[in-house]
């Protein structure tokens, strides 16, 4: 039995490894099986996956939650309000019907929020210093990306946590430079060696537009700080009307500290974006049970009200101003009042928030992949799936910390933006679909191998046309036999991801900001990413 | 600004816990928060998660491309067929209107698939020894459980794959029976040290029912040898009638060998189960591209025509006898022809099938966790996540190889058991949703904190309320912040899951079987399962 079972499955093996070798090459000759493999590799458009699949087919919320979500809304946003306002905004929110309370607090008519949701930015695109690189975070399309304030970079083979520094970042970026399943940049770490807040907050944005040219999100805590990056960024693409043109870096900007009140300094930095041409990602990033109710549904309305609220105020201050609806509630672990970023529960907020923007009809930013593992183990991988899964097929729009995120977003590891590529690989995979065309459904195929054919698939055309357009391989995920796997050293997923970051941040250093600007950016502005870490040996 | 970040994050755990230390203890002395604890403990149905949840909120296929699948799997019925069918088959089909072909094929008209849905079983119970873990897989609702025919065991520590063996399932059948988030326990391994078919069919089930009160799956390869168990098990029941009124094992049965041929002592061993009683698993398992189209729409469409060909062979047998719709399409890795139980492919074929039982309005059972990776490792975690996600939301009924899998199903991991229940712990709190009810809703509760409260949620009563009914809690999975997780030891996931598992196997041996009973079988059947292995110390 045993035997039988074992000689089955190698067999089975062994058929099918020879009969593609002997379909591609045996049969053909050697320069035609070559030819045969080439000509099956797809064209761009022709890939199992690309960025911007359309998502949706999860629900977590049904229309009628949906409903009493948003009447929930409108009611705190209209007899609640937001605290501690700013003078100019509240001075923008009451000119379109705002009404500031005795109690200090800035309240939003029903009517308010309806003009808003009138004149929003939709459909807007976001950008790369690439142009094919652009996003179309709208209609259904899911992005996913980095994020994050992560405090510490993770050793993953000494379990060491250090303090995160601006070569980090900038190895970051040019490894997401080269993941295909990564779509965009936004900063997942904060520079500790930089302890000024002025060189933080230049490096991180220069570090990060120097590492990639898939779209920048970055954060800035002074809106003089937003000033001098934007100069810097004027320089990267010809100036200010082409960088207005094409903006390629996003804000991130947490205007609000939950339960509903502004951020001072935030809501500076807001309207420095907003006057400079830079979207802005609006981040209502409360803790369910801490910071944002207990209840589900309760921390949901709760953070779609304050991004509401931040979506008037961006378009009081310039109507149609490109925002992302950043709805991010967090999860407590109300035994400890830790974060917990990679339950359950946390899939379930985001994608009930996702939902949220597509019903406004808004960009829509959410996360997922937030690992409370400590390093990128059987934990971090399985609340990385199952949060990436739930979060992507819900229509999330930009799906933010969805790669390299540990400890609830206190620590980073480069060797798992590498792992958790393949995953994202995979659940892009998923997002696209099954077809249901004809040649798919494949009766005339079934026919053909049952009646005429062989008995197998393994060396039908049919099977050498779908190899490369209909199936994701992983680049470090294995799926050899056991055996094979021992001959091959046994490793397990994080070796092969060390070994893959280590050779993709040996030998790539980006050069797509000519070596010009880039001296003259370093001649005028306080960089402090050493040249010598943009150059291989460095 | 880091200062102030950290400073920051650790005042809020530092509040968090404070307060609610403040909330459950302080305020209201030792005793008084012991029993604020006590009554925040859930009554059984107000466990944050129970089995069975309904889920249903993924469609990986749309109506129309239902009906599309529907209308190719009836042409390839009735036009295409089955080869191999044996004389009892022959009878039994062609008397139900089947019609067996000179070239050997048993075809399955339109009218005779559509009779065969209209006696089918729906709405079947499978028991557990306890009737407490009942299953009702059906309209909807959604159970894990393990399954597979490993043969090996790898111990993840040393990456060593050896042979698994009889005690192994033993064991592994005891930890499921402790783990709350795993429903039921087919065999996921073959039994190795017994090389005679007879005595591994036989002791199988036998250890696999001494482990677990909790519903069985096993598998036979002769129909003497289910004869045999079945003896086995009237002892266990209390007679044959007590098993007839309660079967609790079922049969997990490949009558087919895909591409549509039947297997000939499979189908001798249905025969078998449906004359005893026995609920069977129609398991048609072919693997994308090797024994099934490489199109996953085409996968989908062998193998439910296959297992609606079995479907009408049990109820041409029997009317009404309960069977599991047991649509398993594999995927091959296309460069070496390698299973890949793992990738994206996967999750949306199971997702498919899932979603063809329902159509038909039948108990579906489907794969999900068959991770590729060797060991449990952040691969194996990630494709655990996202497989168990999509597959548990599509609203499979039963779920199997949800856990312990690894090498393709090659391999099988005790801590793996452990592990694995930790995420599907996680994703059944998804499957239950968000609940939009006024309290849920929390406009009261946000008003409270934000106009006459503290400003946070931390002691608020609604939190203490939902504290335990709301949130799933893991068993082994880490939450601590990196300091604290420095201080505990910096484990990983995989070394807190053989903590956990040696502790549960050490300390627990299951008695539900009485021991005059035991004795018996013991005396009158070829038990190989030592004695000593059932008992501490053993």
């Amino acid at each position: 039995m045993v035997e039988s079972l074992t000689a089955r499955a190698e067999a089975a093996r062994d058929a099918a490894s020879g009969s593609r070798e002997a379909a591609i090459s045996g049969r053909r000759g050697g320069r035609a099986a070559r030819q045969a493999l080439r000509a099956a590799e797809p064209a761009v458009d022709d890939r199992p996956v690309r960025p911007g699949l359309v998502g949706g087919r999860y629900r977590a919320l049904d229309p009628p939650q949906i409903e009493a979500i948003n009447e929930a809304v409108l009611e705190v946003l209209e007899t609640i309000g937001l605290a501690d306002p700013i003078p100019s905004c509240v001075a923008a929110v009451t000119a379109k019907g705002g009404v500031m309370g005795d109690d200090g607090r800035l309240r939003f008519p029903r009517a308010l929020i309806e003009e808003t949701l009138a004149v929003a930015a939709r459909g807007f695109t976001l950008h790369g210093q690439a142009p094919e690189r652009d996003m179309q975070p709208h209609d259904g399309r899911v992005y996913f990306g980095t994020a994050g304030a992560a405090v510490h970079v993770v050793d993953p083979e000494t379990g060491v946590y250090r303090n995160s520094e601006v070569r980090d970042l900038y190895d970051a970026a040019r490894l997401v430079d080269r993941l295909d399943h990564i779509h965009f940049f936004q900063r997942p770490l904060v520079c500790r060696d930089l302890p000024d807040p002025r060189e933080m907050d230049f490096n991180t944005c220069y570090a990060a537009v120097s590492g990639t040219t898939k779209h920048v999100g970055s954060s800035w805590v002074l809106p003089e700080h937003v000033e001098e990056s934007l100069a810097m960024l004027h320089r990267i693409a010809g100036g200010e009307e082409a960088w207005r043109a094409r903006p390629f870096v996003s804000m991130s900007n947490c205007f609000v500290v939950p339960p509903m009140k502004f951020a001072e300094d935030a809501c500076r930095c807001l309207e420095a974006a907003v006057a400079g041409g830079m979207p802005v990602l609006l981040l209502a990033a409360g803790q369910a049970g801490a910071t944002s109710p207990a209840a589900l549904a309760g921390a949901v309305v709760q953070e779609t009200a304050e991004v509401l609220a931040g979506l008037a105020y961006v378009n009081a201050l310039k109507p149609g101003h490109p925002a992302i609806f950043g709805t991010w509630p967090f999860v407590s672990d109300l035994r400890t009042g830790a974060m917990s970023g990679g339950s359950g529960e946390q899939a379930l907020l985001m994608s009930a928030c996702a939902q949220m923007a597509q019903f406004y009809g808004l960009t829509g930013g959410v996360c997922a992949g937030m690992s409370d593992s400590k390093l990128p183990d059987a934990q971090a991988g399985a609340e990385k799936g199952l949060n990436y899964a739930l979060v992507g097929h819900s229509g999330a729009n930009l799906v933010y910390e969805a790669a390299g995120m540990h400890a609830s977003l206190l620590g980073f590891s480069l060797e798992s933006l590498v792992l958790d590529n393949d995953a994202l690989g995979a659940v892009n995979r998923t997002i696209r679909g099954i077809e249901c065309d004809a040649d798919s459904l494949s009766v005339e195929t079934i026919r053909d191998v049952c009646l005429n054919g062989p008995g197998h698939y393994l060396g039908h055309a049919q099977t050498l046309a779908r190899m490369q357009k209909d199936y994701v391989y992983p680049l470090i995920g294995d799926r050899t036999s056991p055996k094979e796997w021992v001959e091959q050293g046994s490793t397990d997923a994080l070796t092969r991801a060390r070994r893959k970051t280590a050779e993709i941040l040996g030998g790539y250093y980006p050069t797509h900001i000519e070596p010009a600007v880039d001296a003259e950016i370093r001649r005028d502005f306080p960089v402090r990413l050493p040249e010598a870490a943009t150059r291989a040996g460095g």
